[in-house]
């Protein structure tokens, strides 16, 4: 007989998490012990500005990938608690830093740290984050893996100033935008997902598959966010639409939409991203600059695209709970819509 | 017969940094070449950034301790160089963030990197090189090493955050003040002091000798600091006297100078200090209250004893040009006019 299903349940990008919720429930519980714990400290300030944004309900991605590739390559040991807890602190004061950085005023629906204890906390504390990721690193005990993840943080910063480089440059080309998302996101999930495989003292082509799997994703996921900034549900995003036109970020949505344009339309993407002057009614008119160049569209394609990357790289891996697991999670990042 | 010798050659506090810096003199030229090296990347903006604060002239203290101490212990290898050329990288990257949230104008003598770049290239590129700097700590292969610094990170972002939370606090007490500058500066320089010894894998008295001999310096430094912010001469200091009045920093010169005052004089400092509402001749009061309750003379003093622990707890070691070196580094410190 069944139950009358509603069309929005039959499918839920979310849904394609489950498994690997499923997978690492247990270790999960741990971390989030873990993160309450090295979150500690006399000065109050800190504990305060941390939780506000560790406990704001991210999804916990990053870590999750890590604890599911250690399971993937069948770790023995408790060093990829650590390891998660940590990538997942690395996480956290990069997000503190971006937003200071990018001024942004709300992320995940609440307001930003920077917002309430001001910028200047928020830099330092993203440094004390930044320091316990270390210490924990350390205290794993794993030169690979603290080799992979001191690698991590001097990508992501050097994407990050790429970065804030082309921001309101309209000319950034694909490939300069890609060697951004690739430093500033990809690079922490090519090195969670990477991590399993490192302590686990796996092969090399397990660890470099792990880490082709972890960039791919990585990229898939930053793709979707872009193309999110213009087209997704702010209520369910946590997030305004049209932040990114706001701020003058440069993105695919964007850089193809100029590139394919006509001379009047870059006349348009000059005024409101290069010179920041945005009137009443841009937003939606890039929107539908965007609609009729299917830049949107042709955004969501290549994240695709990368997924399939992402999904050949695990291929040598033999059929697995947590392999299965890890390639939802592909399909995950392609359809989300928040 | 001898040449006639002007009266302000014959002592000035840096002649006692001349052994050190003749002990580490080989050592420090490889530094500037890796220090040129690791400040390299692809995004112009990194090099030109991290160099305007590399080429400003410091002294290089803290590498030079990090040097002196593998010497101290005897340490064959050449892990010291790359320790040494990444302490100089933590602190540079500190210098960076303390810059954005002190917003600071000058460091130097030069303006600061924020007044150039702006503060969001000062945060990311200072997260740059704490990143290259845990890279190169991973290169020199020590697990200990690695676990002295990641505390070191840690323990400056607290410290960081303390002063920040104690800003414009006129009830501050010492006690209070000395935490803030035993994380925010001693850290690293007991770190750097005690890294020779664990890369020369000495045993545990030689290396928390060098541990609390850099620590006990670290305190007198900043005390001498912060007492020359009041007392200094601002052309040879490279920033203003008053910095930290109109900051409203609260530094021990202030802290003695509030508990030793009549209630009056209390008046005066939580409208300066904490109100932050600083007239025409406030800083000249200011200093001539300190002078009258020798509150910069205590300040000096402090820093006296500090150095005094800091050569008793070297005096383990058996007599060497290197002991002689890093002995004379006190008297520098406790004598410095800038």
């Amino acid at each position: 007989m069944g139950r009358v299903i509603p069309l929005d349940e039959v499918r839920e990008a979310s849904d394609y998490l489950t498994p690997l919720f499923d997978l690492v429930a247990d270790d999960m519980e741990a971390i989030n012990r873990i993160i309450l714990d090295k979150a500690v400290s006399d000065v109050d300030m800190i504990p305060q500005l941390a939780h506000h944004l560790i406990d704001s309900g991210g999804k916990r991605l990053r870590p999750m990938l890590a604890l599911a590739s250690a399971k993937l390559c069948k770790y023995v040991g408790s060093g990829h608690i650590r390891t998660a807890s940590a990538v997942e602190f690395m996480h956290t004061a990069t997000l503190l830093h971006d937003d200071v950085v990018d001024e942004s005023s709300t992320r995940r629906g609440k307001k930003t740290a920077r917002m309430i204890w001001g910028n200047q906390a928020s830099v330092l504390v993203g440094d004390f984050l930044l320091g316990q990721a270390f210490k924990m690193f350390v205290d794993v005990g794993s030169m690979s893996v603290l080799r992979i993840m001191s690698n991590a943080a001097a990508t992501i910063a050097e994407g990050e100033v790429m970065q804030l480089a082309a921001a309101k440059n309209t000319s950034t080309t694909e490939d300069e935008y890609l060697a951004i998302i690739n430093a500033k996101t990809a690079a922490l999930f090519s090195s969670a997902a990477e991590s399993g495989a490192a302590l686990a003292q796996r092969p090399a082509e397990e660890q470099s598959a792990l880490r082709s799997y972890g960039k791919n994703l990585g990229l898939a996921f930053q793709l979707v966010d872009d193309a999110l900034d213009y087209s997704g549900d702010s209520q369910r995003l946590g997030k305004s639409v049209g932040d990114d036109f706001r701020e003058g970020k440069i993105t695919l949505p964007l850089i193809l939409s100029f590139r394919r344009g006509s001379s009047e339309e870059r006349v348009f993407w000059n005024r409101t991203i290069a010179d920041g002057d945005i009137k009443e009614g841009d937003l939606e008119h890039a929107v539908s600059l965007m609609k009729r160049h299917k830049a949107i569209e042709a955004t969501f394609e290549r994240a695709r695209s990368y997924g399939t990357i992402a999904r050949d790289a695990l291929a040598i891996f033999p059929d697995s709970r947590e392999k299965s697991a890890l390639e939802q999670v592909i399909t995950f990042c392609i359809s989300r819509t928040n």
